[in-house]
């Protein structure tokens, strides 16, 4: 199921007392070296450090105040975790994050000190499914899922409806496409705004399902994603796919190398600290001047969240 | 001489048109480590990345249009050179800078970007004046001082104006001091405002000539500064000593380690590049709580121009 504009509406309205109004950056040199008018929308300065925040919030003001008293469960031990976390603080409700051998000990420690209870498992898919089910079985919590989830897309899709307020005249709206949550939230926000807005993603060269599955028509089967991208190393969901398709949504591939350098100017331009994952919208900017010569750009820094012991240059 | 607050207000009105508004920024867990509440006045969002726009804009845009046809000049290779630069170029005018064998390369060309007309010199403060008293009387430029002028003091002030306005309630006020142009315009900009703010600056404890001075009752002579900081490896003017005297300015000394340690913390708290120097201010709250428990504070984040191939950890 997908959400409606009119939920991504809603959603704004449910998450605004919890959630931050994200600023955006310009810069004059990167608007000379892409050749556009570049608006960058920092989600990277959300709470948490990532959009993640308001898809989380949104489901878990959705939930009816006996469901909600059940508590939520994911299985996310990245920015999804940690924002369902956050996000079932505000409401006074648990939240379990199944967490599976061998995840960063930072985001782990994070998303305990965000008070959620942790369930650790087995680092499979299959044992990250069956440990959530175990814990929806023996507490009647709600599955929040990171993005095949009309509440978490409706969610994230609110970052579109400030980005427009902030930027009037904005024609191409440019994000990077992991899971396809965000990717999906957006388009559905901006055509809910004007049909005629280009949606455009960025996608690292070692994860390009999306573009591969856009391009086949249909969802290509499992692969191994490697991209220096950690927040892009996530097949797009099935109804996530659906949303980028019937919005006509075109996905740019972008080489690591790419990624990298644009990571270093976004660093040294916009002075402000963003994720690998958020640079493929720069990267892509820079490969495809031709998609954007001219245009009003709104792209999406999606998160701020880094080692600054293994900076990837 | 010391700029009024008439002055920084005039001074506030005359660079509006060119000078950005930065923001403020918070951290909830900062706040509970300090035990107060702080709000972040981020200049390193500032034309340039740091807050010399201010001054340099003021004292380019104070001169008389006969004076400013035959341009300005300063010996910097820092940041207020390339500030002066810029600000040269919002009124069209040539700017003069004097750089020293040595200077970092990626500086000099930040300079020549902004269109600033290079004169070389031995890297002594000696040859620097020399060079640019050969500069004036060869072109007529006027020298705008990175510090010690009460033009450059009354812009560097303005930021308080912006901050009090976007954080009301602030009762402290602390700051990075280096040659003291920047602590100087917002002692007189916050007791302008405000008779009963607290003022304190931040020093390491390798360039603590200011801390010194002000225990002696007078400039202490000439010593060479050591520290990671190298916006702060600068000897406090006569001026500004004045003006922090005058004030009760009182400066809190911080190790390069404790500096390394919150630079870190604001890179991942805030999410925004700050330099060593601006790290000061968080690195004396934390080794100095009892100076600022309960209060509301305002921390000037003075750039965030760094090499990112040489971070300090």
């Amino acid at each position: 199921m997908l959400p409606s504009f009119d939920d991504v509406r809603d959603a704004a309205a449910r998450i605004a007392p919890h959630a931050r109004v994200t600023p955006v950056m310009r810069s004059e040199l990167i608007d000379a070296r892409v050749g556009a008018t570049v608006w960058f929308k920092c989600e990277n300065l959300q709470r948490g450090g990532a959009f993640k925040f308001r898809g989380a919030t949104n489901a878990v003001w959705s939930l009816g105040d006996e469901d909600a008293a059940r508590g939520v469960v994911t299985h996310s031990s990245g920015n999804h975790g940690n924002a369902l976390a956050m996000a079932a603080r505000t409401r006074g409700i648990t939240a379990h994050v199944v967490v599976p051998e061998g995840a960063v000990k930072a985001k782990v420690d994070a998303i305990v000190a965000a008070g959620a209870t942790i369930h650790r498992c087995a680092p499979t898919t299959a044992a990250r499914e069956a440990m959530a089910a175990e814990v929806m079985a023996a507490t009647g919590a709600t599955l929040v899922h990171p993005y095949a989830d009309a509440r978490v897309m409706a969610g994230q899709g609110t970052l579109v409806l400030e980005l427009m307020a902030q930027a009037p005249g904005i024609d191409t709206l440019l994000f990077p496409v992991g899971g396809g949550g965000l990717a999906a939230g957006c388009s559905i926000a901006a055509h809910g705004i004007d049909a005629s807005i280009a949606l455009l993603g960025a996608e690292p060269e070692g994860a390009d399902d999306a573009a591969r599955s856009l391009e086949a028509g249909a969802r290509v089967g499992p692969f191994t994603p490697e991209t220096v991208c950690d927040g892009l190393r996530t097949l797009v969901g099935e109804p996530n796919f659906q949303a980028l398709s019937q919005h006509q949504v075109r996905v740019l591939r972008v080489s690591d190398a790419e990624v990298v350098a644009a990571m270093r100017l976004m660093w040294t331009e916009l002075r402000t600290i963003v994720e690998p994952s958020s640079a493929t919208t720069l990267a892509a900017m820079l490969r495809y001047p031709g998609e954007f010569a001219g245009r009003s750009v709104g792209a999406v820094i999606t998160g701020g969240n880094v080692d600054l012991d293994a900076l990837p240059w």
